[in-house]
C-alpha cells in the first residue's frame, strides 16, 4: 500500500496545524448542537452535479440534465462526470472501447457466482463481486489518479456484466456473453434479457442510465467518500456504496414502487380509493416526495415523457410485440396500465398534498414497460449511478481530508466496575 | 425486503413534516461554510464510547478502559458493548458459547478463499468474504433488531477464522480449525498462529482486542452507520466499514509503524538521528498524534507496560522460547529492541514537540513480539472493532435519521451543450 500522493498523507498521525485549524473551524460551529442525518450539512465543496430543488433542474458539470439526454450517450455522460468536460470524439471512441474491453469477468469470478445459494438479491451478489473483483485489478496497489480512473471504468464496464451474470444463474437462464458491438445501454440491456433492443428501446434505456448517473452527495454516494477519505482504493469506496443502496430509504424505491403497483393497488379504479385510504392513515406513497426537489424532479419529468411514449405504443400492442415476456405478465391483471395508474397517482398528490412525483415512480413504471426483471430495479440504479461514484471518488482524492465528524456521548461516567459475582 | 421497524421509514420518499423539521435545524447553522471533513460536527448522540481526550481516558459504556482490561476479557466487552451492560455469569456463557457455535464458515466460503489469487491482502479477502457471508446467514431477510443481534454476534466470531484461513492460505501453511475449547482471543491466536498461547500470552492478545474494540466514531464505524442508515444490513455495515479501515490514514497505521522500525529505522542507535531528520524535513512520524488526545492516549498507556513486560520477558530468552518463529526473524537486525526503539522515540517526541504516541505505536511493537505475522496487523484491528462496528449498527438502527449530507457546487451552471463536432 504505497504510492499515495504525499499531500493526502495528513492525519491521523502526527501534524499540529492539523489541530489549530480544527480549532479555528469549531468556533463557527454551535457546538452544543448535535446534526442528526447531517441534515443542510455542507461536508466539500464540489465541481461535479448541481440540484436546483426550487426550480427542478439538475446539472452534471454545469450542462443540465435535458441537454444531456437530449444529445449524450450514459459514455459521454460518464465521461463528461468523470473527467470534468465532454469529450471530444477521439477521446469518447478510445473511452468507449476501454469500456467494451473491460466487459468480461474472471473466469473465477464467474465460477463463485455459481457457487453461491439461489434465493439472494442481486445487490447483494453486486457488492460481493465488486469487492472481489479488486484482487484482480492490475491496478490494484497503485494509487495515482490515473491508476484510479483506470479501475474506475473497469468497475463501471463490468458492473453490468455481474447483473445479468447473476441475475440469469440466479433464474436458471442461460448466460448471456457481453457483445463488443453494442453501446453500454444495449449491451446491458441485452445481457439482462437476451433480446438486442430495438433503437427506441436502446436510447430509452440509455436515457434511464443518464438520469440516475449522478444526484450530488446522497448517501451512497457519501458513504463512498467516507470510505475513500481513508485513503482506502475505489472498490472498498464503490463496495460501501453499493451497500449502503441496498438500503429501502435509498436505491430500494423504485422496487418498491413497481410491487405497490402490481402488487398491492393492481387495478386502474382502485388507485384513488386506495391512495385516499392511504393518505387518511397518514400513511407513506412511494414515489412521492424529494428532501431535494421542491417542485418536479426533473428526472420524474424526462421519464414520464418517455413513458408516455411508450405507453402509446404499448396500446397499439407494438411493446407487447417487440418484448414477448409482457404477454405472460399481463396475465395477471391490468398492469398495461401501469402509466395510467401512475398518473393518477401523480394527478392526486400534487392537486391535493402538493407532493411531487420523484424519479423512482416513473423510472420503475418505464423498467417495467421495458421488460427489465423486478430484481434488477435497485442494481440497475448502482450500475448507472457507478459513474458518479467513481467521479466522486476522485473528487474526494483530489484533495482529501479525512472525513471523521463526533458522536456526543449522553451517558454515564466513571461507572463503577461490577465484578460478576455481584451481577 | 421487509419487516423494518416502521417508524424507522422515513425519508428518501413522502413525508412533509420532516421538511419542517429540515428548516428549523438549518437555522442554526451557518449555511455559508463547508465543514470539510466534518470536523468537530456532532452527527447524533451516543450510548456507547466517550473520549476524554484532554485527560486522556476512554470509556466504553461508561466503564473505564482501565478497569475493563484489568476485570474483563473480550466476549465481556464485546456483551457490553452490544447490549449496554454488563453481562451476568448465565448471559456471559451464553454468549461466549453463541460466539464458539459461530466460529465455522461455510465451505463454499473456504473453497472461494483458495480459488482467489496469492498476494492479495488480508484485508481485502475480509471484506470480500464478510460481504459473501450474508448470503448464508439465515437471517438474510429479517431486520428485527434481535436479528441484527444475531448476524453481528455470527460476524463478529467469524472474523478470525476469515483471517487465520486466508492467511495461512495465501502464504501457504495448513489451516487449522477453530477450537470450541479456547476463548475468543486464544482461539484467534491458536488459528494465526498454530500455537496454543500460554496464559500471560493469551492475556496480553485479549487486552490489545479490548483496547481496540471501539473508539466512539471513527471513519470506519462512520462509513457503518451512514451504510445502515438507508435501512441496509449489518453486513453492508461492516463491510463498509472494513474497506474504510483499509486505508493508511485509517487501519493501515499500525501495520505501518512495525515497517518503520524493522524496515527503515532498523537499529536502537540510529532512532535519533533519523527521528530529527524526519522532523527537520517536517515528514510525519508514524504512531504519533491524534485529532481528539492532547495528551496520553489511554490504550498506547496500556499496551506500553504490557509491551514492557513482555520485553523484560524477551531479554530473558523467554519469549524467543515460547514464540519459535521470532528466532527466524531476529536474523534481520536488531529487532528484539523494539521496544527499547518505541521507548526513544516516545521520549524525544514529548520532550521537544508535546506530541503523544497513539495506539499504533505501542500495539505494533507488542503484536510483533506475540508473534502476529505484519499481514495481519490491519485487519486484527477489524476483529477486534467488529464488536463497536455491531454495537454502532444497532444504536443507529434503534432511532434511525437516514444520514445524507451537502455538497456546495462552486461550478458553473447552464453551460451551452457544445456539439461532438464542436468539440
Amino acid at each position: 500500500m504505497s504510492q499515495h500522493p504525499s499531500k493526502c498523507e495528513t492525519p491521523d498521525t502526527f501534524v499540529c496545524e492539523d489541530y489549530e485549524e480544527e480549532e479555528s473551524q469549531l468556533c463557527e460551529l454551535d457546538r452544543s448542537k448535535t446534526y442528526k442525518g447531517l441534515v443542510g450539512i455542507y461536508v466539500d465543496d464540489s465541481l461535479i452535479t448541481f440540484i436546483d430543488g426550487d426550480h427542478g433542474k439538475l446539472y452534471y458539470r454545469g450542462y443540465s440534465l435535458e441537454d444531456l439526454v437530449n444529445n449524450s450517450t450514459f459514455e459521454e455522460v460518464a465521461y463528461l462526470l468523470i473527467y470534468g468536460r465532454l469529450p471530444s470524439k477521439n477521446q469518447l471512441s478510445s473511452f468507449k472501447d476501454q469500456l467494451i474491453k473491460e466487459r468480461n469477468i474472471p473466469d473465477n469470478i464467474l465460477t463463485i457466482l455459481k457457487s453461491y445459494p439461489r434465493n439472494t438479491t442481486r445487490i447483494e451478489l453486486l457488492r460481493t463481486s465488486i469487492s472481489a473483483l479488486s484482487l484482480y485489478d492490475p491496478d490494484d496497489y497503485i494509487f495515482t489518479e490515473e491508476a484510479n480512473i483506470r479501475k474506475g471504468i473497469r468497475i463501471i464496464a463490468k458492473i453490468p456484466t455481474v447483473l445479468a451474470f447473476s441475475h440469469r444463474i440466479q433464474t436458471n437462464l442461460p448466460l448471456i456473453e457481453p457483445s463488443e458491438e453494442l453501446s453500454h445501454a444495449a449491451n446491458y440491456y441485452y445481457m439482462m434479457t437476451g433480446r438486442e433492443p430495438s433503437g427506441d428501446i436502446e436510447k430509452a434505456f440509455d436515457d434511464v442510465l443518464i438520469c440516475h448517473a449522478d444526484h450530488s452527495i446522497n448517501s451512497s454516494t457519501f458513504s463512498c467518500r467516507v470510505t475513500v477519505s481513508t485513503l482506502s482504493d475505489i472498490y472498498s469506496g464503490i463496495t460501501s456504496a453499493i451497500g449502503t443502496l441496498r438500503g429501502p430509504l435509498h436505491g430500494g424505491a423504485n422496487e418498491r414502487v413497481v410491487r405497490m403497483m402490481l402488487e398491492e393497488i393492481k387495478k386502474k379504479e382502485d388507485v384513488l380509493p386506495w391512495l385516499k385510504t392511504k393518505l387518511e392513515n397518514k400513511e407513506k406513497i412511494m414515489g412521492f416526495g424529494h428532501r431535494v426537489y421542491k417542485t418536479w424532479d426533473p428526472r420524474a419529468k424526462i421519464l414520464r415523457e418517455i413513458s408516455k411514449f411508450f405507453w402509446e405504443r404499448w396500446e397499439r400492442g407494438e411493446i407487447i410485440e417487440s418484448i414477448p415476456d409482457l404477454v405472460h405478465d399481463t396475465e395477471h391483471g391490468e398492469i398495461d396500465n401501469i402509466f395510467e395508474m401512475t398518473e393518477l397517482l401523480t394527478e392526486y398528490m400534487i392537486n391535493t398534498k402538493k407532493i411531487y412525483p420523484n424519479v423512482d415512480l416513473y423510472s420503475a413504471g418505464l423498467l417495467h414497460i421495458l421488460g427489465i426483471p423486478t430484481p434488477l430495479f435497485t442494481p440497475l440504479f448502482a450500475a448507472s449511478r457507478s459513474a458518479g461514484w467513481v467521479a466522486h471518488a476522485i473528487e474526494q482524492l483530489s484533495d482529501n481530508k479525512l472525513i471523521r465528524p463526533r458522536l456526543r456521548y449522553i451517558g454515564e461516567l466513571d461507572k463503577n466496575y461490577i465484578t460478576m459475582h455481584e451481577r
